[in-house]
């Protein structure tokens, strides 16, 4: 793709208001939905596919891989390039989600709605589980992704590696779990949580749907900065809903945080200071985008919705 | 590398018999262990990245990174090039034993002459540093390989992703929980086992050793199967070891695999049978790669070595 003139170039607040966001959504989470119901062949061991797929076809939001979608068509690229990769987040963040259920994590008996995996298929197969969609994710990248010079499938891989690792999921999940049954959780400590265990994957999408596209430093830069604003603005709201949700709503069970004295932005600053925190930062993250104009519309309804949601 | 001609070039026995394995496999250990040591930087959060260290740094045989040296060297490859994809397979291969030695899979208190990561770090954080070790791997490839087309790195990043994930380590694993406390295991499953948890990476670390190399088809399909044959072989020997050593020789808790009612070798065949597999197993490698000549002497000789081992 070419430079973008961004000065030329913003969006009324009218024209995001008016974007039919639940259209948007439904029909990428269906492109999303297809292309992950043939990404697992059945196959030997069973027990293990079983329990890849059991949690890979849960009802989720399907955020991830939409972010990746819309990076690389604000970026100028045909998303149809970025659908294995868009497929991979999602498998990366359900390996997580497997994990992090785990007993000897935040052992938690619900997700989406239905029974967390270990639960289903004990803690063993749940565990494998995790690990084969981990590395599942990325080698569906290397098998599917077509028409990619290889340097840029390179920095592809590169990116959602270390968005997994030390720098990112793992690295803010293991705070996390360091931090449960403390009472002097600092501001510090739970944004580092924040942005690693939401933040770097959507951060991650929006890369690496830019980098497929061809997009230029800047493009990938802004795209990085709205992603790590609307994450954080995300993880926050999902707290509030912890707090102000209800188990039916949420497909997990409410109110666990506050009962395993885990770090969150309600119990520092109270429902009303996160959701302001939460605003805040998805006006700021929407600043990075708004001068993209037409292009940049879903991710700025997109934006604004993570502050509007109930569940 | 140009095509080598292997019908003129063979090895005697006894070049293979003079040779100094001991000497040899001690100063590759050097070479793997100067790089592990400033592989990991120490890092927040302070827990986890002890606990990757912990294990990684832990005595082993190094057996998949030399693998990978030799490889490249019998390719004709500077094995410089090999040496971020050899420690990349000794993070692999620790990964799988954190994640193999918890309590929901192997339950393993020992390894490798110490109290197993869980035992140290808790479960938790052990399963993340196995996650941890597992995306910093691949992540470290990236990093610090230099001088390699990506088209051939990205083949190498594929090999090593197939044999981590359910076609390799996670798979084996998966049947081998699944075994447990069963007594109608056949052959079939038990090589299954054995080529995934053991041949897996073995296997990889032949395969991209000689990728990075950029060796032929036939010399990848050669390194293959010799490196199959001698993972198969390797775990046999392992489980006969398990049967009859002691904790002391194997650092880690001995006659284990009776107790549980795992599906091994010793069980089917008995302590003279499993051996005598070994033995056909090994000889059919060295034949893969006998035609190589002088260049394939340390693989001869790591071959034979597999049916001497003690420990």
């Amino acid at each position: 793709m070419g430079d973008i003139d961004i000065a030329n170039d913003t969006v009324s607040a009218d024209v995001v208001a008016k974007f039919d966001l639940p259209a948007y959504l439904h029909s990428q989470q269906a492109i999303v939905a297809s292309h992950l119901e043939s990404a697992l062949e059945p196959r030997y061991p069973e027990r293990l596919f079983e329990s890849m797929w059991y949690s890979l076809s849960s009802d989720g939001k399907r955020l991830r891989p939409i972010l990746c979608l819309a990076g690389c068509s604000l970026s100028g690229g045909d998303p149809e390039l970025a659908i294995p990769t868009a497929c991979a987040l999602e498998m990366l963040h359900v390996a997580s989600l497997i994990h992090d259920d785990l007993p000897a994590m935040d052992d938690d008996d619900y997700r989406r709605g239905k029974p967390a995996n270990h639960k289903v298929f004990g803690e063993g197969i749940a565990l494998l589980a995790g690990d084969a969609l981990l590395a599942y994710a990325l080698e569906f990248i290397l098998l599917n992704t077509r028409q990619v010079p290889a340097e840029r499938l390179l920095r592809v891989m590169h990116t959602l590696i270390n968005r997994v690792g030390i720098s990112g999921l793992v690295g803010g999940q293991a705070v996390d779990i360091e931090c449960e049954g403390r009472e002097d959780i600092d501001l510090e400590t739970v944004e580092f949580i924040h942005t690693r265990k939401t933040g770097s994957l959507i951060d991650a999408a929006m890369v690496t749907g830019a980098t497929l596209a061809g997009a230029d430093d800047d493009t990938i830069a802004r795209l990085s900065r709205y992603a790590r604003k609307v994450g954080v603005a995300f993880q926050i709201v999902d707290d509030v809903l912890d707090v102000i949700g209800t188990r039916q709503e949420l497909g997990k069970t409410p109110n666990k945080d506050e009962k395993s004295r885990k770090a969150t932005y309600p119990r520092l600053f109270g429902v009303d200071g996160s959701m302001q925190r939460a605003r805040e930062l998805v006006d700021s993250a929407k600043k990075e985008i708004a001068p993209f104009g037409q292009p940049a519309v879903p991710l700025l309804a997109m934006a604004e919705f993570v502050c509007t949601r109930t569940s």
